[in-house]
């Protein structure tokens, strides 16, 4: 027996979270996301399904299976968004998720395992700058105890923050997820890359998510009148900051797996004035691979082109790593297991990486774990021109419900 | 006869002010410009000098000379300064021109021609991103009408800023400054620039003022997320800025004078984040030299890399230029009359051209002018690690006298 989705349901989901705006603000802990969670669950409520909300506001709603002592198969996504994000990323997941279980209803099916929808909470590092906080405390690689020495710009703590929203860390203290309790994690997302939408393919079956280490670099010289300062004088933060973005973009492309990205997307000159010569520069560096030990090594060029661009410059260096997540392989069960339910529905796909971290690799710490891609057209992400096509939208949520189903049974 | 000033005086002066900070915020029109204003009005005061203040905050203070009648010489400077700005920049040539009339009075002599002190209003361009309001306004550079079209970060006209600190443009209608009304003007400045310092000289003879031509440019391409956007596919602005900013770099270093300078000092990446690959990048290219054709030499160099980079990353770029002033050459008898007074008091000295504007240039328009440059250590300029030694106060201070004087009896 095969279930299929409805597409209008999904994007009638979408458009309805997202008030039918292009551009979207959906931290977690803010008006927008309480107004979303209202909405969901009272789809959940519409589906009879058991709800629970943890204490950083991670929702699970679940449809009890005929074996109910058996661990359950989950599958969802996130709900928040980066600041003026588009309307797909996270969401799509999630409404995938709802519809999924929709599906099983409609149809009268009782799957063996329990099945869960989760909603993962601050998935974006809106708030406070972290990643996967949600899944993180679910799964227990943050405590409750570190949220007091996580803040906002307003420098609140994250603890007050969730607290204010209503979710009560502490009850993480004897409710972490741990091996066992889950039997599999599925995932659907967009790819937020231009792979898939280039090769004209519908889906995407992630084998790997990507390693990353982000760097923060302040390079300080001399400050001075840009009129005055003869160039071989010149102490410039900019031009050392300039030779290492342009020696970290090579580096990257001439990796050894060809998957490597490094990117300098914030940058700032100070005092920042078109007259005076900065005193110093202050810059990000996002290096990301599919591999361990390709993100080190580049991570390693990095530091010793910034040594180097110093010493060229006399310049002074402060570099600090501020995020760091390992590569993570995703189960071959559950890949295989995608890969061929997406044969039997007649929907072409590729073995791809994710070079984006999802809080499936959280979860791949605790249980087998799979995750879905779909197009997003130019690759766009994170911002408003991002978009995926509903008939690919469609394609993705019956290969997920098909995945759901045999996890379910199996 | 050779009068010698007291440096315990102008130090004096400096000190009060600046309130002993070594870090100085004194922007035209504002509170601190107000209370500076009352003291330099109360030491006009005590030397009898006619004072006038016009439709800009231009201050002018003159002591009459034996024969009032000819047209009078004038010494002096700016007294704003940048934000965050240093003690010397604009108040060591102000405070100067002060303890030269103070050194007239208290030896009893009279020039035989008037001389006035001059402070320019708003020199720094801090309110309204326009350098040289007060001396513009003055010698007819810009019209009181234009103030109406000009505004400061808040949206205010400077037409609306100037009348609300008590002044009022309109009285330029009769009154800007015009060829012959002036004999000669000299200004004596800090570098702002390492020359002097590094050659261990305490004196500047200014032969030229620099040309500058500033842009604004925007490079725009594909935002996208930092983890999936294959390095291939990627049209990233914050590359192609600094592939432009080495590439002015190198232009500005090979120019075939050796004295051209260009600066990136400003630049931002938006959105902004680390993870996000930047939609657009504006930067500000501040381009200079002695000479005009190579200012312009070296913005063509500009506009063709834009181009050029713009082409190979499949950016839009959009280039203003925010600011232009030509090259100046300054009065070659004034430079000669400067460069003998030093001589015969002993003070070596060499010739040097300014890589910054200064009022003088704008005075240059109507009478014949001369700059007197003292070290600044370091060369550094614009920010509170501005310095300049007493001793060369004092000496410079004394070259100004002795050319005031050559000047006020010829």
């Amino acid at each position: 027996m095969t279930f299929k989705a409805d597409i209008d349901r999904i994007m009638k989901d979408i458009d309805r979270v997202t008030g039918g705006s292009v551009v979207t603000n959906r931290p977690s802990y803010s008006e927008s996301d309480t107004a979303t969670r209202k909405y969901l669950l009272s789809s959940f409520e519409e589906l009879g399904l058991s709800v629970s909300v943890d204490g950083a506001g991670n929702i699970r709603a679940a449809m009890a299976g005929r074996e109910p002592e058996l661990a359950p198969v989950l599958t969802g996504s996130h709900i928040d968004t980066v600041k003026n994000g588009g309307r797909f990323d996270g969401l799509v997941g999630s409404v995938c998720a709802l519809e999924c279980l929709r599906v099983f209803r409609e149809n009268g099916y009782i799957p063996r395992r329990t099945v869960e929808i989760i909603f993962f909470a601050e998935e974006e590092a809106t708030n406070f700058g972290i990643t996967l906080l949600g899944s993180k405390l679910l799964t227990g690689k943050l405590t409750p105890e570190d949220l007091k020495d996580i803040f906002n710009d307003e420098g609140e703590s994250a603890d007050i923050v969730i607290r204010r929203a209503g979710y009560d860390p502490d009850r993480f203290g004897h409710g972490v997820m741990k091996q066992g309790d889950v039997y599999a994690m599925i995932e659907m997302h967009i790819e937020q890359g231009p792979v898939l939408d280039k090769l004209g393919l519908p889906l995407g079956v992630v084998e790997r998510i990507a390693g990353m280490e982000t760097y923060r670099v302040v390079l300080s010289g001399v400050c001075g009148h840009a009129g005055t300062m003869p160039m071989p004088d010149r102490h410039d933060p900019m031009i050392g900051a300039a030779e290492i973005i342009l020696g970290i973009k090579h580096a990257a492309e001439t990796s050894e797996y060809g998957t490597a990205v490094a990117t300098v997307g914030k940058i700032a000159a100070r005092p920042g004035a078109a007259n005076i010569i900065a005193r110093e520069v202050e810059f990000y560096v996002d290096i990301r691979d599919a591999y361990d030990e390709s993100v080190e090594r580049l991570s390693g060029v990095l530091n010793s082109l910034i040594e180097k661009t110093a010493g060229k410059y006399c310049l002074t260096a402060e570099v600090v790593r501020i995020a760091k997540s390992p590569a993570v392989a995703l189960a071959p069960e559950v890949v295989a297991l995608i890969h061929s339910a997406a044969l039997d529905l007649g929907i072409d796909s590729i073995y791809i990486n994710s070079g984006a971290v999802h809080d499936t690799a959280m979860m791949a710490g605790i249980t087998q774990t799979g995750m879905i891609f779909i197009p997003s057209i130019g690759g766009a992400s994170h911002c408003p021109e991002e978009e995926t096509r509903a008939s690919d939208i469609l394609n993705g949520t019956n290969v997920l419900i098909e995945t759901v189903m045999r996890l379910a049974e199996s």
